[in-house]
């Protein structure tokens, strides 16, 4: 397959799959629209979690161990900061810091989101590109049953204990595409649209929250498939079956489907979930988990060809 | 002596001296006023490198053997940000972030300068008291050869090359004092009011041009003594005998005192320089080498003695 392909993701699980994409493809040839929803102002720095674990996954430089932030990471700073009683609650490792301080340095002197990625990208050999959805701040609220929480206070301080009701994205409506994404959606050359197995409500939803992109992936030349998060009828990290839950979703294929309705045409399903409901469209079953490399190579491959064989 | 000790200072020398005087009195009655000249902001973070380094030396976390910073330091941070290609001409600590980074944020919620300062000795134990000269921004520039530079990026970046013509403080005529300065000098609780061996252009100057502290050491009760900051007519560190010459000043005890003319009452002169132009005003011998804390307390000691023989 030749031409483009456009990856929507959050972080961990969906860098995964941009990775698997990376190894399938030519990687200069792969986007990833990154969520920009769980960026937060944290000690006065710009954090944009999402974003950088694209940037740590399509460097080499990601934990695999631990799941998130950076190899061979160093914890001075959080020490010391403890002892000066600042806010502990958010971990940031001191090779980290470098991508919040320039980043933060750079946006206050009037470079974009946009600009800071594309220069961090180019000065690890990124080959893929990595557009945030917007440069414009948008920030994803949960109501919840301790009131409303910022997303960073309810997934890592109260680690989605808070039984959700709602999630919103303060600032979407007034938040423009960033300036190459919606030319990457529409583009003829664009082969293929995935959306990675993130968090549909907290990784996805912001996406597709800023005015302009949902439009364009419905007027997009390229198929849309959507790989789903659910691994035998459960999410392989994070709140997602939670939060399914608590939203009345049931956790199956065809929820999933049902809630990419009007985006998708077809569902890469888990192979462990043959037996669950599945969606009335186009899908294609595959053993999604993402342990490995080669596992990542196999949904990617899975997911393009299911794309290849699928026509809007 | 009983009564509290106040000391004008800057940086690493400065903190020395400090250091023994918190040995030869009770810590809780030294008070140390605080060269800001050189704070300067950087990556958009607030940096007070005085004011840290007595904060590192009295709590016993500095560096001795590499003269700055803190001891145990770790690196990843500036390693990480030369890979993004950040500015990399001064280097900061991953463990030293956190009082930039957290005192960058305090200041930014509405916090003075003072206040953030206190906090963090009460957070490291620190008995004696460190107080900023004043909590409005002061920047020391240097005219030169190569024009008009700010104190860091003469004193750190091009390592003092540049040939100084003039010293200046930006700011310093709208600064006022900090808000125990100038009660801390004019007390009649203050038994003795030393000036630290620092830098007189660079590190005391500073303090002596924000409006009311001079008049206030005028007026002070208690004897004002500095301490030479020549040993044998150099400096021990940094660019002090560099800058008298190029400023047109002899590296002599009587050209400290002058320059520090109606302001002290005796000067504590380096032993080695007995055979140098000495000043015709009170003055006294000791070896002022301190490289052991032996020598810190020695030297607090005779400051301290030659204050309490002399009378305003």
């Amino acid at each position: 397959m030749s031409g483009r392909i456009v990856v929507l993701t959050g972080g961990v699980g969906g860098a995964k799959l941009a990775l698997g994409l990376c190894h399938a493809v030519p990687a200069e040839s792969v986007t990833a629209i990154v969520n920009t929803g769980d960026d937060f102002r944290h000690l006065g720095l710009w954090i944009s979690p999402d974003l950088d674990t694209l940037l740590y996954t399509l460097s080499g430089k990601s934990d695999e161990e631990r799941g998130w932030g950076r190899a061979s990471e160093s914890w001075n700073f959080m020490a010391v900061l403890r002892t000066l009683g600042g806010e502990d609650w958010f971990q940031l490792g001191d090779g980290d810091l470098a991508l919040h301080v320039e980043r933060s340095r750079r946006l206050q002197a009037g470079r974009t989101l946009t600009d800071v990625m594309a220069d961090y990208g180019r000065s690890w050999h990124v080959a893929a590109e990595i557009l945030p959805m917007s440069d414009q701040p948008v920030a994803t609220w949960l109501d919840t049953d301790e009131g409303p929480l910022p997303f960073q206070r309810y997934f890592v301080e109260r680690r989605c204990a808070p039984r959700a009701t709602a999630v919103r994205f303060d600032g979407a409506e007034q938040a423009l595409p960033g300036p190459d994404v919606i030319a990457r959606l529409t583009s003829p050359d664009t082969k293929a649209i995935l959306i990675a197995p993130s968090n549909p409500y907290l990784s996805i939803d912001p996406i597709l929250a800023v005015p302009g992109i949902r439009a364009a992936l419905a007027s997009a030349v390229a198929p849309v498939v959507a790989v789903s998060p659910l691994v035998g009828g459960d999410a392989v990290k994070g709140p997602t079956r939670k939060l399914m839950d608590e939203l009345g979703m049931p956790a199956t294929p065809r929820a999933i489907a049902d809630h990419y309705a009007g985006i998708i045409d077809a569902l890469l399903v888990d192979e462990r979930d043959r037996g669950a409901p599945l969606p009335e469209t186009a899908h294609d079953f595959c053993d999604t988990l993402m342990l490995t490399l080669d596992d990542r190579l196999r949904v990617a491959h899975a997911a393009l060809d299911l794309a290849a064989r699928t026509t809007r």
